[in-house]
């Protein structure tokens, strides 16, 4: 199923429940003044669609349905179970949710709940058969927005009923008690087990739990969410077959591996909160659009949620300053949402979010964010030239969540690495070189790029390895860097030492991992690195070229690989650092040091020339980003200015920004604080 | 009832349940020597009197009441229930208190019960009305001292008795759950209650718990701990009528609503404990203790605890220096205590505060500290000038436990604003002003004022707004700062935005709230802001005065205020930061920012200029503290070097130091390292 | 018995539960290529041999036992008890140990067992029993290792089991609980118990918990731990009587009083890791070897685990550059090791320690490490002259666990006191003054010193002042430092003040504690101390030379001794600082403040002088120890530089290096980076 949207959808959350029902008449007005053309219903429901226990009063919410049809306003309907009523819980307090500690999650917020408990399924099941029932065929119902923000609160639960189903989801993976033994290792430690009754989460223990049963709770935390959302998906499916589904995720975080979840979805939501306090936030918002894009390739997402100005739930929430939100909803447009939609239209009078920024505010329509909000309403409206353009880019990261779960447990060399940052490290160099780029996993289809940067891959499986070697023999150009390559799907090393199957590929073993202490840093000579522009320093009379390097080293031996970067001093002094190997008709460099922005991007530069790919622009402003928006002839060029200064951006050829508001071709473009250029 | 001292009372606690009984010889001859001639015994008392359950004993107690009433020295007998005996938590676990993430609290400490506790409530009755038939005609008592500290440690108990406690209390507040629902906004996060059976306490939850619930959770609390005091009361009213009754509050804190609590008493106590490594300090007991005169500004308060010298329950517990003890003693009389006692008079040989100082010490009366307290004794008794008098004032801060409650719950705009630290810019900048002040209730008697400042009144209700604005109206100069007039009693938000019920007054609407991040700092320039001598710089050439601010910030609507200061720079430059508002007779200012001390000054002159209010001298070095105590003829000024270094001080006339040796009267002061003139 | 070993032992744990089988052979080469000579087996072999209750199965580790013994390698065979089987916990889930806060430890790690169990110890030793039957005859045996690392993790119990053995406990040390109510100081905070039913474990409490509550029950958690490992050592005493015991001791921490549990074993082992990021390090490893060697002083000791390069439980774990490791394993030896063993042989490939650096690490025998290891088994094969050699010194360190638990308990005058810091304080000041240096108990044998240094001797009985006070009057050379002779062995303060029963010999009374705030320092001027050639600044034209401190300062009251040093500076300032008091022929230094290392070496030197104490070499380079092994003319000279650079050290006569090529005599010993020399 897909969506076929005449423009780019605007709107957000819609929850009349906070107000008293005569407000609807003068929402209607707003949201008509806004350009509102979708919102999502009802996402917090429950409670009072079944006050009590098979109470079903769905009158509510039909009401409000049917206004917003007459109005020409579009639901993306909530089935409303994200927060389980009072009445469940106290019913059932053996579906609350347990820390790893074993303290209860009690009532009173939302999201508490057991995901695998039956007794909590079993209410879900029967309250979303009565809401498909109900308003299923509604006419202003456009897409299921299923539950909210799965694992944004629930990263796990470690309850009698989790345990239990723990030990199912290990039979179900292992078959035998041996076959566990033997994937978990518990020769160490004494661990070996007799029978599956003997296995619990991994709860709080004397010191580190077994690393094997920390990542099958991972993979297995995940699993139940999905299958919790199954249990809606299901109904679904089967009550309302045309109505596509999707559901919105909080974040690109580690509970959930989406590329396993959106395989349920026709879309793929997402809600987005950068800190207006930070600068370099819009960075981290390229970085999870690319990556959210990338889940289903061939269907625009939804910006599901934004704040119109500051959130509540930061130490400290800045507000967004005049122009910016306008600057990150285009951002993204650009990235491939057909949507900008808000949490929330009305901000809410009581509750925990009362403090969270709305369309509407607490003084009402007349305010600088309902300008704001009003004046982009009607700018999407005018400018549908986006929509539905799909992106395919000749560059990716490499992105696999087993890979991210095991390479973050604890004992490891150092707790310094973190998988957001190291994507982050490659993502806002790619982005700074205004090259664009998607995400893929490992066993996905390579063959569309031509140049893959993989942060630490610390697990891989044979499987995934020979699906890279295949794509570089082709002749792709892979970019590896450190604490790659290290451990199988058990968490196992790979024997020989890391990065195991990526060995040859690399033409170097890792014979010791050199973590940095707090602070340390060191330098890197890229002599050997050529094809690059880069601005490392020039700091020799030779013309030798060093970059910083910091938090992670490695002591490599050498079987092929060419030297193209050294350490400069520290305890490796004079040791490789970068390599580069040729294999095949591709190319691998091996980057060992967690090098600094000027060495990302040199190391970047120098595979990139290496697999042809081309930036969009020839230079980018600092605090500028370049976004492409379709392939070919249709496709928009974006030119985006996240800072609060005027900037001029020189372009390839003449192109006429269709924003501006006497549009002409030009060589270059203009862009005032905050200021965005559609271009083509 | 009313205390009726000759002289400052002087003493502390007196536990020789600690020593052998042989001790208290010593301690007679050495208490006379110090001039002691009040104490408090038996405050832990309760497991030597009651052994076992209903096993009283009295014997120990009457023995050393009828020692000290031999010697001349009053008593403060405690009601020695503030830490049960470990056979009733032995019999009765289920009393014991329970912390929000449902950590049981263990005996071995103290106060380790439940204040909703019906077993715990009976234990103390019992035991309270046989001590009172047993020694409640004892002639050495003075008052009672009713339990310790209530609420010092157990600042809430979340455990199953307290969760029916608390169904209680609400259903008695709201009368029904469709009430309580609207009061608690539970549409939002699907928290419709069906039955007041569901409720729970605010336990640990997935994310932040209603706001609602958390805020009504902590009046309960204290409406439960002074239900519990209230057993105690009853009781003693009952059956000794003639006896006045106080208790010893640890601090101005969260936990207890004050202006409740001391209704229930004849006098109020306060024990105080200043950090002496912390040369602000005495600003802090200068606040603490305007606000505890406030509370029955009829009669004198008691100092009922402070440290002779180091306390034992900081990280790090710094010694009062030379002359220190005297100088802060001294600073109590001068705000109004009648009393000057001391935890404690011996120091324990074991348990948790043996590293307590104490009059007596741990080396005998051969000692610095013992030396000081001797002087200071005969001192006081040599000056009975001080003793009953009682002070008005005529500008006020304005203080509201709901407001303070609310104001610091979780998901604000900012983590950052604390009310104790607000009241502490602002009662500094008035004491550094050398102006008197009282603390007022929002709903209270506000015509004796001419002033009043009101740090963040966060939570207002209309009944509050009208109080002050009557009191506006008929020329009251309110001097409102930043997050004020926010939430009504129900935390919910004032339709329109705040300031709420009070944005007439102020002249003005708040758009949106910009909290500055950790370190962040920007300029206000106050050039609107007449009347004032303040010490903000004049860095420019026309004269321009600018100070500093940070923390919040707030972007401002006007719809009738004059600006009389405006942001310099950051996000809001050029807009108003403090405005002026004229209504009826009276006069608002309104602080949007968080400003520095020279900013806060500047505001604070201005307003005090329009509500003519006179500071006590014309001038006082950094560190020097003026204080009146009595009014009119009566009344003594006070002037405390709070420093270790000489200082001169001018008066305003011709006065006499009735403290030196030779008095007569100068036209100025000279004080010594911590020295202290009582001037008339 | 005793162990005679021809050379010091090398090898490490063997673990092949870890790996196929058929690696063994590639072990057995690689052992004999290494030079090892001693491995441990089956250290966490526990649910190998008895994988369901009773269904006992040596055949694997007789297998492994044969080939060790086939190829020469002796065994160090461990009872496997330190991490009990899945089967067990689950079927006693009574046994798992609970935190202070009541959260019961879940198995999945090691170490999850309540050390009063009886269902533990019935299983160790149910299992103990069999092992001893089935393998104690082994032939490869050279001692049995008791379990692993005891209270490594399970620091204390605080479940129902727990505080029944607690409540025994109590009622066998105090007899009544009359006495008990004593010894605890019940009537503070209303405490007193009427029967020992009513005693908890100090589990979390409203506040700080009593504490010689807290004091017993860290002696009663070391003897429940001690007589968990008595259970074991009863039945190899008779079931095995040939075998000598040891258990290997994870570090010198408080849960342990290492002199009680000493005196069941015969030969003492430790497992060391410093951290190489730390060049300090190799202080700490000296000063635990010292206190290590004196245990059982008759006897050498072991170094059973060390790391061959970086560790896995560190936040940030640096490997070994080249060298260290050699130089780390010469300063055992130095210090009276007769071994040099590491974890582990082979590195894992799975579980918690997977990143643990081995022997034989992941990529196999083609790597430094194992080079390193190769060449260092060689060199200790060729260089038997330390073995089995006994070291006695002149001067010591007093140390007493009692002392240590009491000092570091909370509500003291600071948080910051850490004995392990102080004995860090002065045993770097004596090893680098290269003096030789023992640790001995306080009432322990004082005759073989002739001076004994104290480090916060907090806790002291009136048997230990006696023996202090007759060593000082017959010659003894005494230095006391702060915050010493506080409290009894009841944790009661001693009368009269501090140092208690040690005022006579400190001729001086502490009146008052004076603790600094983080960060603050002053100055002390040693102008009184003789006998001195210190670093200390001379920055006086008068020659007075001042030293720094911080931390802690004391108001002293003298009654005898002469001031050798007072403060300069601070709140102090002209009081006495640094004492010297003659008693008897003897002399004592008492050390008010935390003095910087100039400091403490000035004191060091000039009570050095009094004693006639004599440094082994007149002069070391910064990060070079030298340490002595053995008595007399058998003694050898270790001369180590710890630091990456070359150094040259002068000698004080001509002496040969019996690690050289070619050895000859000479007067002063130059040393590479991490070099070593063995000088007679």
């Amino acid at each position: 199923m897909t969506l076929d949207f005449a423009s780019i959808r605007y709107g957000g959350d819609y929850n009349p429940e906070h107000w008293p029902v005569e407000k609807i008449d003068e929402d209607m007005e707003l949201m008509r003044r806004a350009g509102v053309n979708l919102v999502s219903v009802g996402i917090f429901g429950w409670a009072t669609a079944e006050p009590t226990q098979g109470a079903f009063d769905f009158s509510f919410y039909r009401m409000v349905l049917d206004r917003l049809h007459a109005n020409g306003i579009g639901v993306c309907m909530a089935t409303m179970t994200a927060s389980p009523p009072p009445w469940l819980t106290h019913r059932h307090p053996e579906m609350l949710p347990q820390r790893v500690d074993g303290v209860t999650l009690s009532p009173g917020a939302r999201q508490q709940y057991c995901p695998s408990s039956p007794v909590f399924r079993q209410a879900v099941g029967s309250f979303v058969t009565a809401l498909a029932a109900e308003l299923g065929d509604h006419p202003a119902i456009r897409l299921w927005h299923i539950h909210n923000e799965y694992g944004c609160h629930i990263k796990g639960c470690w309850c009698d009923v989790s345990a239990e189903a723990f030990r199912s989801w290990l039979h179900h993976r292992y078959g035998s008690i041996e076959e566990l033994n033997r994937a978990w290792t518990t020769t160490f430690w004494s661990q070996g087990y007799s029978e599956f009754a003997e296995i619990l989460p991994p709860r709080v223990a004397p010191t580190f739990p077994n690393n094997a049963q920390q990542l099958d709770f991972a993979r297995f935390t995940s699993d139940e969410l999905q299958d919790l959302m199954r249990v809606e998906v299901d109904i679904l499916r089967r009550d309302t077959p045309t109505v596509p589904l999707t559901t919105n995720f909080a974040a690109v975080m580690p509970p959930l591996d989406l590329w396993k979840w959106t395989k349920d979805l026709d879309v793929v939501s997402f809600d987005n909160y950068p800190d207006p306090s930070d600068p370099e936030s819009f960075r981290i918002a390229a970085m999870d659009y690319d990556i959210v894009r990338s889940f289903l390739p061939e269907q625009p997402w939804l910006l599901m949620e934004q704040a119109p100005s500051a959130v509540n739930w930061r130490v400290r929430n800045a507000p967004k300053p005049a122009g910016k939100m306008r600057a990150s909803s285009w951002q993204a447009v650009a990235h491939g949402s057909d949507s900008v939609l808000f949490f929330q239209w009305r901000a809410s009078p009581g509750g925990a979010e009362k403090f969270h920024s709305a369309m509407v505010g607490h003084t009402g329509p007349d305010s600088r964010v309902f300008r704001e909000i009003t004046a982009l309403g009607n700018e999407l409206a005018a400018h549908p030239e986006p929509t539905g353009l799909r992106t395919h880019s000749d560059t990716a990261l490499l992105l696999d969540w087993d890979s991210w779960w095991a390479g973050e447990l604890d004992s490891h060399p150092t707790a310094d690495l973190k998988l957001r940052d190291q994507f982050l490290d490659w993502h806002s160099a790619i982005s700074a070189a205004a090259v664009q780029t998607d995400a893929v996993h490992p066993a996905g289809d390579l063959s569309p790029y031509r140049l893959i940067i993989a942060p630490s891959l610390y697990l891989i499986t044979q499987e995934s390895a020979d699906n890279l070697a295949g794509w570089v023999n082709d002749g792709g150009v892979l970019v590896l860097n450190y604490f790659s390559g290290v451990a199988d799907e058990r968490d196992r090393i790979h024997p020989g030492g890391a990065p195991g199957p990526l060995r040859e590929l690399v033409g170097a073993t890792v014979q010791e991992w050199w973590p940095l202490q707090q602070g340390e840093q060191l330098r890197v000579s890229l002599d050997g690195l050529s094809g690059t522009n880069s601005n490392a320093n020039n700091n020799g009379a030779d013309g030798t070229r060093t970059v910083g390097a910091d938090v992670f080293t490695e002591d490599l031996v050498l079987h092929g690989a060419e030297v193209v970067g050294s350490y400069a001093d520290g305890g490796l002094a004079g040791a490789p650092a970068v390599l580069r190997n040729k294999v095949g008709k591709g190319t691998v460099y091996y980057v060992s040091a967690r090098l600094d922005r000027a060495g990302t991007t040199a190391v970047l530069q120098a595979a990139g020339a290496d697999a042809g790919v081309q930036p969009l622009l020839p230079a980018l402003p600092d605090g500028v980003e370049a976004v492409r928006r379709g392939d070919g002839d249709a496709a928009l060029l974006f030119v985006i200015n996240h800072t609060d200064e005027s900037v001029t951006v020189p372009l390839p050829s003449a192109m006429t920004d269709l924003l501006a508001d006497n549009a002409s071709a030009t060589d270059s473009v203009q862009l005032a604080g905050y200021g965005v250029a559609m271009l083509r």
